[in-house]
């Protein structure tokens, strides 16, 4: 097998629109190493979300990356299914959510390895740490196979531990065929409906008391107070804007964080201002997370999973459970000339709207998977008409595209090898990234970062590298 | 104002696969009318389902698509935003499927005539006649607004007599910006969370015992018992087929309805002997119910809403919630040359896998819409890789675009006028619409069937019409 690191110098892109930065990856040299007789071959790449990732916990977002890579790789070296082993990442990276909230002021390596915290189903464990506003956590999660096109997903799911596994099983048995008396098994599920599922099918339930840590359950309550306070100032501009109204005609209330006149002043909620009580959404950016995967055969597979925002409306659903929003996975076949998947993170509403995972894969049929991955996030994300109201257009993705190929041209005796290009591109601040072949020891991690001078939300970072999959000599 | 009619004489086209069978709409010549004096203008398009409409409630059907175009244009005359036309025309078709429900064995124009029927806000308003498997009514629906590209939808909505309400206002409420503290307004919320936030937001809630008519109480005991005969079919073909494999190695069970070889015997579900017992959706194609509107201004707005099928998992969420599949609405733009709106109906899962309302609406921007349509359906839909391992393929849409011309482009000083392509297609055996424009004391219906000898699920009509809308004089 042959990895070439994609891990890179940054460099800046001339780019179409003034406000897009584009940070280009130089792959190295290939370091040549030797395929391991017999053993199975695969390819990994997780994501710990789209967001903020600070320097002081990045030790701790690269550590549950590089267990996630190394969780999905054990299955592909099982001869496990590429959804098996997508949903082997994502339960370590929900497992995350949970522990990472829980002990974010004293996170070490030797947290994560003590089995208490791994491996007890609900120690610490509480599948999101974000609360919504009854003090509930509902999660979203989905999953889709490449190879048979099916797809399942959960939506505002209580009391199980790991959703995805929901998701997964909701896509296996929609391949099973339809239900007695004809019934269309279904493919999405959400709420109570979904819990009952889940447990009807052998998954765990998780006591609600334990779901919410401590520390989620502190920060629900920082965040309730915020809100009112928020609201306080909301009740107080709109009187405000009544007094003004009457005694000072045609003034304006200028936005003290932008400096832009006040929506409040326009007859709106006065966001602009209440923004600066801004909550905490405790989990960081593990929120949302996700991973694809590609097996020796060349199937591909993609999930992603989130634990929703802090202080969403109950019943909220948002691009993890949607389809073509949060993941999408398509193996090469008569109009596709490459299998792809992507797993997305960020703002739910603009990943929704822009239909974001499906557009990246249809992009990545084209010649130049690196080109393609920035137009779509330039022209189909940050410009998309879609969110041409938006002050700015967070999220990111992680996409994996492969083909069989020679690894040598020349060579016709040479057996195919399976070329698997993966990138990250994002318009937040950072993006958490891991990604593992089945021949590594262990996985690489990343946080890609906007570079300097980049305006988040405005401005597109894109990374990546190459990796030679040969099969195995048997 | 100009309506060219659009019912038309049924041709055959020669189709690229042999199993495709094309009903070619003929145009007939424009009837000229005379704009009135200052009167708006605008055009709806509606649909009570794709399924399957009998002869005999024919009249009903058409009944019920007549007064949902009436009300969407009492809407548009009044100067309603395209958004509330299509919610008034939804919110009339999901009264009905209560109303057909109750009376479907005696419905006559007078019962819908009868104020009792139609505004009393409980009864026999059951908002959705399918009861899932709890006994329970939940349903879906969604809106999409052309000019903002705004969307809102809810799933699986128990206790809300009309759900395209609530969708509605959730487009309405993520219109004016942020919420307080910075949090985006939610744009989708199912199950018990949309219910409550329907009430927070001044809806209504319906008494859960008044929601399920008597009828449909009826059907679900009837549909139970069947769902058990089915499962008992299920354990005798099991066990059947346990010892068939011990004594006769190699015969097949052949299916009685396909003659295919059993899939209880070839391992799975044994759902073909199965669907034998196959259930009633009791409102018939009432069920899924939509529409499409443009307004004066040429904005557009689609609306979708479905009381889901009967006996189905509770908190399962099909097309009809979910974006891109149920419905679709975008006005022209820098690259969209036409208006277009798109409203779907049909197997839930088979018009989210193909995400089929905006695959539609985006094929509708090159010039040929019937061609552009068709070879959507054919090839995106029936002939989609996502639905590769599907018996049969089933759904329709309705699809409205539009764009400014001048009527007689010689006469430069011609005030532009709105063209209105309309078209509807199916791959069920029929479809029932209703159109109307605001110049026209009453709306036309329709039921769309497939020609004789076509196959449901394989087969695709088409067929449409074109209106000219003139500004009216001031």
């Amino acid at each position: 097998m042959i990895m070439e690191k994609g891990i890179s110098s940054v460099e800046v892109l001339p780019s179409k629109s003034s406000q897009v930065t584009a940070v280009k990856v130089v792959v190295k040299e290939p370091e040549t190493k030797q395929t391991q007789r017999g053993k199975r071959v695969g390819f990994v790449l997780v994501h710990a979300g789209a967001g903020y990732h600070s320097e002081s916990k990045a030790k701790e977002y690269k550590h549950v990356c590089k267990r996630a890579c190394q969780k999905a790789i054990e299955k592909l070296q099982a001869g496990a299914l590429a959804t098996d082993a997508v949903t082997a990442a994502l339960i370590e990276l929900e497992l995350a959510r949970g522990t990472m909230c829980s002990f974010k002021f004293s996170l070490s390596e030797e947290h994560f390895r003590d089995s208490n915290v791994q491996d007890s189903p609900f120690t610490n464990a509480g599948m999101g740490s974000n609360l919504n506003l009854l003090g509930e956590i509902e999660c979203d999660a989905s999953i889709m196979d490449g190879k048979s096109l099916n797809f399942g997903a959960v939506g505002a799911l209580s009391g199980i531990k790991n959703p995805v596994s929901v998701a997964n099983r909701l896509l296996c048995e929609g391949q099973k065929g339809k239900l007695s008396a004809g019934r269309i098994p279904p493919c999405f599920l959400v709420g109570e409906g979904a819990f009952r599922w889940a447990v009807d099918h052998g998954i765990p339930a998780c006591p609600p008391g334990i779901m919410a840590t401590r520390f989620s359950l502190a920060a629900f309550k920082r965040n309730k107070r915020k809100l009112e306070l928020a609201e306080k100032v909301e009740t107080d501009l709109i009187q405000l804007k009544k007094r003004r109204q009457s005694s000072e005609k045609g003034s304006r209330v200028m936005c003290r964080t932008c400096g832009r006149p006040s929506k409040a002043n326009d007859g709106s909620r006065g966001g602009d201002q209440i923004e600066l009580y801004s909550l905490e959404n405790d989990s960081g950016t593990l929120d949302t997370v996700g991973a694809v995967v590609v097996d020796q055969e060349g199937n591909v597979a993609a999930a992603v999973s989130s634990g929703g925002l802090a202080l969403k409306h109950p019943g909220r659903v948002g691009q993890a459970a949607l389809y073509g929003c949060g993941c999408w996975a398509e193996n090469t076949g008569a109009h596709t000339p490459y299998s792809t998947a992507v797993s997305t993170s960020g703002c739910g509403e603009h990943l929704v709207r822009t239909i974001l995972a499906r557009e990246c894969s249809c992009a990545l049929q084209t010649e130049d998977a690196h080109q393609a991955l920035l137009e779509t996030m330039q022209n189909k994300f940050i410009g998309s008409p879609f969110l041409a109201n938006e002050d700015g257009v967070l999220g990111g993705v992680i996409v994996l595209r492969s083909c069989r190929c020679s690894a040598e041209p020349e060579l016709s005796q040479e057996k195919p090898t399976l070329l698997v290009e993966f990138l990250w591109s994002h318009t937040t601040e950072s993006m958490c990234v891991g990604y593992m072949s089945a021949q590594d020891g262990k996985a690489k991690t990343h946080i890609s970062r906007l570079p300097p001078g980049a305006v988040a939300g405005q401005s597109v970072a894109i990374e990546g590298g190459v990796c030679r999959l040969e099969s195995p000599e048997s």
